[in-house]
């Protein structure tokens, strides 16, 4: 009985965990257990690496995609007749993809051809996204520890502007990603608990009217003397067009976006005499894996047993889901949906959760659990001891 | 005895563990403590707050200035004159400051200030910043720790980036702090100890050439399918313009640098067709206490003890300094310069440490010991729980 596991779509600094939960579920299950590097890409190519002698501990620890991760979608029939061809040549009859909604998509097309060829193949997904803009789930692996490095980034860089203002930077301005909804940059208000957080907060949710953004830096400015500016890189004119679109589209056909964060800082630099700086963490945010949040490492872990657990049930054509079951403590059971129902799909931050310009006390009963816990990776030389298969780097 | 202790310029993520060393020594040593708020801004308001009986030990573990800070250069009779005003009037005896090279030139000014009043005004400077860029000093407190910071998220990133290669961002930069020396950028270099770092390294000392960058990542591409690269803020043409120049100038006659990070993705874009992600971490980098060198926690805390020493011992008009005794065990000493010899001055990254586009491998031997070592701040609620003085907000 063979198993294949590969990542998909932007990574994560958890998804690792999901990988551990999922190979490490089924080589105890007495599986041959194998992953496909690059995802799918490298699947149809045939890159498939047997891990059950593999000491894959260092996978909780360790950022990204560790088996590297595709954009690749499988749209054509003849794309998913080759990856049957590896699928049936390789005698696979279980297949894990972990990734966002465009990796659910790909998940049901080899569910729907697995049945159309009468083969037994079992097919689960198992979520994986920062952006946590999956339906269905009440969260997704990965947002926690996204979340937790955006509000830490947030309050420190706060009290920098804090320590600054009186005769130098006022406003101080961090983009975040998240193309649609606005869950990560909502995080960036989480540090109110603790004391400090982003003054406003841009969604992408809520149209951009300049005018009121302006005049709200400014009565800020004017009862605080600073101002801390947590941006959705996805924020858009009420027309519908992006803040910053970068002008042209990448290979998913999405508009390429970026440097909104400098776009507003200009506005006020220009509007209201006052001096910015600017911090885009791109990458930072959804690879910190030193400040992920242990419930999100747990959770992921666990996503990805449960997706064996099911597969090995006989179930097939679903994806792992989340259910809180309670908040005081904090409790969750996993679920399932159809795959086809969260393929493409987008989950928008509900309007409970945010105003104009800030989060709401619902939103922060929401995502604090998600915080919690913190399961930093080894150190040694003073940096993190990440987990580099050199079995990958030869495929 | 009245101890007098301001924070100046540009913070750092360990700053008020000199804040901690100064003041509990000073309180220690039976003296009335006050810090002034916003350096010498506050100061010459007459802001000053006393703190033998605040709890101190949050500083610690506290990004930024505790205490406010300032960029106000004292260059004119008129200021000093107003500042030796509330100097006389609360009856300060021992000054210490604690900034970086524009910081030192203030404290200079007030050394010979008290002399020419015939005033027995101890002033003692305490070093501060990332930049690592004071002389006669084998290191500065600040440094560590956002070496450390950098080093692990371009650890991260190019993880990140190295899952991502196949079929999406084939480029990853980090634009880096440090506007003349390249210590900071360097760090990225560190990561390579444990197995992944930046696979260039674009330094403010060597003249940037279009040209060769382009032919080197190029050549990377081909061998590895992907490249990431730590890019200082500072660096310049042969004929020495910024490569990123913002076109205008702060309050202290500096030119505004920023996008450099942005200006050579679009290089990359336009003349070799790849697809680039860049990261501007910016405050993030500075105030990154989460992610803080013990090292520098503790030498930041010595320093400020070490300050208060020399001003009780009678020594007045110098800077402390760190002297490295061995690597191995690493430790070091404490020793003194007067301040006018770091007054305005830069030390850059020495020729032996770099070259064109890496750091050798006497870099990594210099900054190794002074990332070792965590000494986190305490979570609640799944975020650093920072201090924040209420009596300083009050001021």
């Amino acid at each position: 009985m063979r198993v294949l596991y590969a990542q998909s779509g932007g990574v994560t600094s958890v998804i690792n965990s999901s990988a551990y939960g999922v190979l490490d579920e089924a080589r105890k299950a007495g599986l041959e257990v194998y992953v496909g590097i690059h995802g799918v890409t490298g699947i149809l190519k045939e890159k498939l690496l047997k891990v059950n002698d593999l000491d894959l501990e260092g996978l909780k620890y360790t950022p990204a995609g560790a088996f590297g991760s595709c954009r690749r979608k499988m749209k054509t029939q003849e794309d998913i007749s080759k990856l049957f061809d590896v699928i049936e040549k390789h005698k696979i009859e279980y297949f894990f993809y972990n990734g966002g909604n465009d990796s659910m998509d790909t998940a049901w097309r080899v569910h729907q051809e697995a049945k159309i060829r009468g083969i037994p193949l079992k097919v689960i997904g198992i979520p994986k996204t920062i952006d946590n803009d999956l339906p269905f789930t009440d969260h997704c692996p990965g947002y926690g520890s996204a979340a937790k490095y955006v509000a830490t980034s947030v309050m420190e860089a706060t009290l920098d502007l804090k320590s600054m203002f009186v005769d130098s930077t006022r406003v101080f301005i961090m983009e975040i990603m998240g193309r649609h909804a606005g869950w990560l940059v909502a995080s960036a208000g989480l540090g109110w608990i603790n004391g400090i957080g982003a003054d406003m907060i841009l969604f992408p949710e809520f149209p951009f009217d300049k005018e009121k953004f302006l005049e709200k830096v400014d009565e800020i400015i004017r009862r605080k003397g600073y101002c801390s500016i947590a941006v959705s890189e996805g924020i858009r004119y009420p027309d519908g067009f992006f803040v910053s679109d970068m002008g042209y589209t990448d290979s998913f056909g999405h508009r390429q976006l970026g440097g909104v964060g400098i776009t507003i800082a200009g506005m006020i630099r220009s509007e209201l005499s006052l001096k910015t700086h600017v911090a885009i963490p791109d990458y930072l945010q959804r690879s910190g894996r030193h400040i992920a949040s242990k419930i999100d490492i747990e959770e992921a872990e666990m996503a990805g047993r449960r997706a064996v657990q099911l597969a090995l049930d006989g179930v097939s054509g679903v994806m792992v889901t989340i259910e809180r079951k309670s908040n005081e403590p904090y409790s969750v059971d996993y679920g399932t949906v159809e795959l086809n129902k969260v393929a493409d799909k987008t989950k928008f931050l509900p309007e409970e959760f945010y105003n104009e310009f800030e989060v709401t006390e619902k939103f922060i009963e929401y995502a604090k659990p998600l915080i919690e816990g913190e399961m930093p990776p080894k150190f040694e030389n003073g940096l993190p001891k990440y987990t580099i298969f050199k079995e990958v780097e030869e495929q």
